[in-house]
């Protein structure tokens, strides 16, 4: 492979000198990273891109969304059997793993609110309804629920705490607001749901409402559905409130995998739910309250979109929650097709998406389902012409999901020894809801999946990659060093709330993630069916056809890649700068006295490590099947045995769910959350951690080119 | 007077040696500048300060709320007599000046919004209601409409067009809506309303509502009133859609005095007027009528806060307009109240208010009135105890500002060969809303207000300008250089909307204007009221009081001074800070060939003189009658014999209100127009007037000091 990065962002200055005499000539480097000769590959390549088919993708996703499909139910079992039958007629050798989990469907959920003098206000949730699209009114469509939600019996006055993120309720603390037996209602959006319910547990509230408010997805944004793209007055987001930042998969069986034959006694008792209840509503449920509700006026960013001012509460309007769940370890399947490595078997090329949704789930997973079939199918075209794969190609469609990634965790704990070896985690989820291109993904594979996108025509002309680089999103100040390079395509981090999280932030297999965006407001809605998808999503299915071919294309370039393509320069950079910033930060929270410099040293000593051997991977000379397994095994040395504080089944330690984000990554999270809780101990304790596992992949990687 | 500017703000490099070779040693400054012992004026700023009380300012304000007082109602008449009572108490040389001028009172507002199947989906406008506050229900209330609406019947498809700025329309060029027979339904905000009428008019729109988007002015912003101070759902906004930028007063008389006895030959076809409707609506009215609109959805900065996705139209919705507007030319009545000097009787100190409502006006403009009869209660008491001032005072309560501050810019025309020697007008409009001291000002007065408000107390403790100082509010990016000076309290330029237009830009007397501000969300609106004033702007009346004295301070200390404390380098150093703004802008305009060398050397050598009469002033030797005169006609020296381009009543070279603003000044406007515009020639052109005015202003200033 060559060397991408231009050297100005090489900013270890002290490794710099040995970097310099250990770099390659441009001139000798091959075209593609990991191939010593891609001309043989790429005609495989152009024969792998001409198979997914538009139409067809269409046609497989109108079929995924037929019914409604929850996981472990019996509409979900029939599109378990269409996929292992898509993976079949491919050439996959195909398997339905099914695993027991702790799942709940809702047998009553009752929302009444009262005002003062007893008069009913609201009584709830309505029906999903909206004029123009019959998809709320099938009978199979599951009420709006949260998974992990407590069941009981609760009567309080309400709070609104806005989005439910740590600082609304710092400002709530601020402003002397007693939780204690309180109904909090806050709206979706800025974290993950399940720490709005957290952190509202932790303060004494006896039920939290979460809304979804128009400012945010509704008539503030744009149209709504059925005229355009956002959501319907009466649109709920369902969706899981567990702790998944605590450890995600069936609440009862973490490290180990809940086969259908796991004893009980093997099981304990869930530590990643919430006690309390937590139901969603449609704004059309959730003005009454909040137009009801008295206190002070709100800090003004806490203003949504509804058309009356909000009030901080309490006062003004009494809210009784009826939440009867029925829990039941229950049956889940996940598909599993293999296409067996021509040279090295064990390692496993890892390809998955999840299939189960909250109700038609068009968007949400089934574009992913139906991109992953096309890319199936396109590596089917191609066993057929009597390639094989240098690696075992792994297709997964996870069953779960959206209870908690369970499908995906299970797997992985079931094969958490075979997994060390394998190569890549490449996931989808919401394949497509528009036509803008986004990514996240290890350092090591930043620059591979740009790659790979280069490869792929886009359905606005040029290719995949010129028209993501160009989308310019707008940057978060909560962005991490790296995420923007300049004059690259934007990536992310990895955090949480798809189903590379086992695999990365337990297991340790290098992943990546893509999608497809745009406006998405019925998001874990009834509404987010195969209608919507058309109108506003991809009405012709060229970006499915794209997403397949990407995903395709990740999946047989690194199966067949001669050395593995990983840009370790890149990774002991970001790692750097993670902790540059981390530093800065403790100084501002009066921890300066911290000791970064074992840190910052490891990851020079890494960085040092990383070019030498680039070096190798570039020459690709002697026993690459040697070179490959350190390279993989770098990855593998960041994970503690011991896992992060408090969570330990994370054992990752640059990149974890944030306890307080749940879907946004915490960059080297043992260090940051530590410094966030102005924990200096703690803070040294894990920049200790840190450094040994640094220091775990520098040895990894002078191994890689001895 | 002292350089109060530190020396580093002195940027014009080339003037900077002679400058220091000037400047006094800070030693041997005067504690106040103007004064050369400040001693015995120090004893009647005490003695002024002690008077003006907050008790009865709440009387004097409540007397003038007590009935709805729009300009040349009889109403309005006995607040002229109550004044002039009041002014006479205080032993003022008192006269009820009238004027004649062309006013509307409206016979017929009605707007009704039709379905395309002819439903009628809205018939208005709905009186001024809100449960709590009986304001509303007062037959003397005036419908709401806009003073200089055009009579007629239309009807038409709507537009939406934001704002009604120029971008705004710009936008709809863009979009190719075409205007022609079109409503335009415009939200109030971001420029001064007449201007909205003016571009729809342009483009051949048949007429325009404005309403008060609850995003603006209501629910998005805070409780709306009876419970907070915002503006409630009924609640609207009256107001002249005169063209004020063309020339403000009576539309028939512009550069004349309207006085009873002007024969209507005298009088001219109105310029400053549109020809089309235009009615003022509540959120209430104007929500039917946005809902029910079709076209594209909205740009997302053109959404508002009400509860549904906004569209641009045409399409979903005909208006039809029917007003009816009774066009008479009416007597209005100014109240002029005069002090004459002991030494410099001919010298004026001009301060001004007032009078006229569009309805009850508590806040805008009564609080103004309370806080300047206050003002005038404490000269009352200095002149009883002997003290004489040593320039003529004078004040003035002006009718019919509404209409198009008729009452000041007739009184001015009237007076303006005397008004040559005035040495300052000191305006007061809005005094009271709130807490928040603001002011704007010329350069040269800017450190005089601050000084007098460092005299005052504040309410809050302190003094006002301490309190000012501390209160930070936003940038802008249109703020002109010179309106933040680090560490030291903000102060705007002179724009328009209210009465020092016509003495500034017209006449050429410095002049400043002072508020105390806060959330006003009755704005000429029924519901701005005694009530609201008690519950929201000032329970107590200690802002009257406070402003009463900064007002008072502002007069006497101008009226008694040895040398006229105006600070020519800070003007000096702001027209230069305006040219090199407005040649970076050029240059960005493709304008990059203008030659601004001969205005910035005009600036520079200004800047030299201003520094040398500086030493004068400090010196305060020799002939001050004559120094004070110079001083005094450098002002003066701005105003261009010509006026501005398309607008020659507009004489002041360096401050004028936007064409497209209003309300907002524009800074060197014939300069920064023409650049606007991208028209070179009359760029180059307007830039030679403006460095002959400065080269005038330096003359007067070099004479000064001789």
């Amino acid at each position: 492979m060559t060397l991408r990065k231009p050297l100005s962002t090489l900013f270890f200055c002290a490794a710099l000198p040995l970097v310099f005499a250990l770099l390659p000539a441009q001139s000798q480097a091959p075209s593609v990273p990991g191939y010593r000769d891609f001309t043989a590959e790429a005609k495989v390549e152009d024969q792998f891109l001409a198979v997914p088919n538009a139409k067809m993708a269409g046609e497989e996703l109108k079929i995924l969304t037929v019914e409604p499909h929850v996981a472990a139910t019996p509409e979900d079992y029939k599109t378990a059997l269409y996929v292992a039958e898509k993976f079949r007629a491919a050439g996959l050798e195909t398997q339905i793993v099914p695993y027991r989990v702790l799942i709940n469907y809702p047998k009553t959920e009752q929302v009444t609110a009262y005002a003062p003098d007893g008069k009913v206000l609201m009584s709830g949730p309505t029906p999903e309804h909206v004029e123009g699209d019959p998809a709320g009114e099938n009978p199979r469509v599951v009420m709006p629920f949260n998974g992990s939600s407590g069941s009981g019996n609760v009567t309080g006055e309400v709070v609104y705490a806005n989005y439910g993120r740590l600082e609304d309720f710092k400002e709530l603390d601020t402003q002397h607001v007693d939780l204690h037996g309180k109904i909090v209602i806050c709206r979706y959006g800025q974290n993950f749901r399940g720490v709005k319910v957290y952190l509202a547990e932790q303060r004494g509230a006896a039920g939290v409402l979460i809304y979804s408010d128009p400012q945010d997805d509704g008539y503030v944004k744009g149209d709504a559905w059925p005229i355009g793209p956002w959501r319907p007055e009466m649109g709920v987001q369902r969706g899981s409130v567990q702790y998944l930042f605590r450890y995600s998969g069936d609440p009862e069986t973490p490290g180990v995998a809940s086969t259908p034959d796991l004893p009980d006694s093997a099981r304990v008792t869930p530590q990643n739910q919430p006690h309390i209840i937590s139901i969603p509503l449609s704004y059309h449920d959730a003005a009454p309250i909040l137009q009801a509700l008295k206190g002070p006026s709100v800090p003004q960013d806490w203003q949504g979109g509804l058309p009356f001012r909000y009030h901080v509460g309490p006062g003004g309007v009494t809210v009784h929650l009826d939440s009867d769940q029925d829990y039941q370890r229950r049956l889940i399947w996940d598909v599993i097709g293999k296409i067996p490595g021509s040279q090295y078997p064990d390692d496993w090329v890892v390809t998955g998406n999840h299939r189960d949704a909250w109700v038609y789930g068009a968007v949400d997973p089934s574009s992913g389902t139906a991109a992953m079939l096309e890319a199936v199918h396109g590596v089917g075209v191609l066993l057929r012409s009597g390639w094989r794969p240098k690696r075992t190609i792994v297709f997964c469609s996870w069953d779960a999901e959206e209870y908690g990634l369970m499908g995906s965790t299970e797997w992985v704990e079931q094969n958490e020894q075979q997994l060390q070896r394998a190569v890549a985690y490449f996931n989808v989820d919401v394949a497509v809801s528009g036509p803008n291109f986004e990514a996240s993904a290890v350092p090591s594979l930043k620059d591979f999946v740009r790659d790979v996108t280069k490869s792929v025509p886009s359905p606005l002309g040029s290719t995949v990659y010129e028209q993501w680089k160009n989308s310019h999103p707008p940057e978060n100040e909560h962005d991490s060093p790296g995420m923007n390079v300049p004059n690259e395509a934007r990536m992310g981090d990895l955090g949480s709330g798809s189903d590379y999280t086992a695999f990365l932030q337990h297991a340790g297999v290098p992943s990546t993630d893509i999608g497809s965006e745009g406006p998405y407001g019925v998001y874990h809605s009834a509404f987010d069916d195969f209608a919507w998808f058309k109108q506003n999503a991809d009405p012709d299915f060229v970006y499915l056809q794209e997403m397949a071919r990407v995903l395709g294309l990740e999946t047989v370039r690194m199966a067949d890649a001669d050395v593995l393509p990983y840009d370790y320069v890149a990774y002991a950079q970001e790692i750097g700068a993670y902790l540059s910033t981390a530093k800065r930060k403790a100084a501002d929270n009066g921890l300066g006295s911290l000791d970064f410099a074992p840190a910052q040293a490891a990851a020079a000593r890494m960085l040092t490590a990383a070019a030498q051997a680039q070096a190798a991977q570039t020459a690709a000379t002697g026993d690459l099947a040697r070179l490959n397994t350190f390279l993989r095994q770098t990855e593998t040395a960041f994970l503690s045995p011991e896992g992060l504080p408090k969570r330990p089944w994370y054992k990752h330690t640059v990149y974890a769910p944030g306890e307080y984000t749940g879907y946004a990554a915490v960059v080297i999270p043992g260090v940051n959350e530590a410094i966030d809780a102005h924990e200096a101990a703690r803070a040294q304790q894990q920049l200790a951690v840190l450094a040994q596992a640094i220091d775990n992949a520098a040895q990894c990687l002078k191994k890689a080119q001895l």
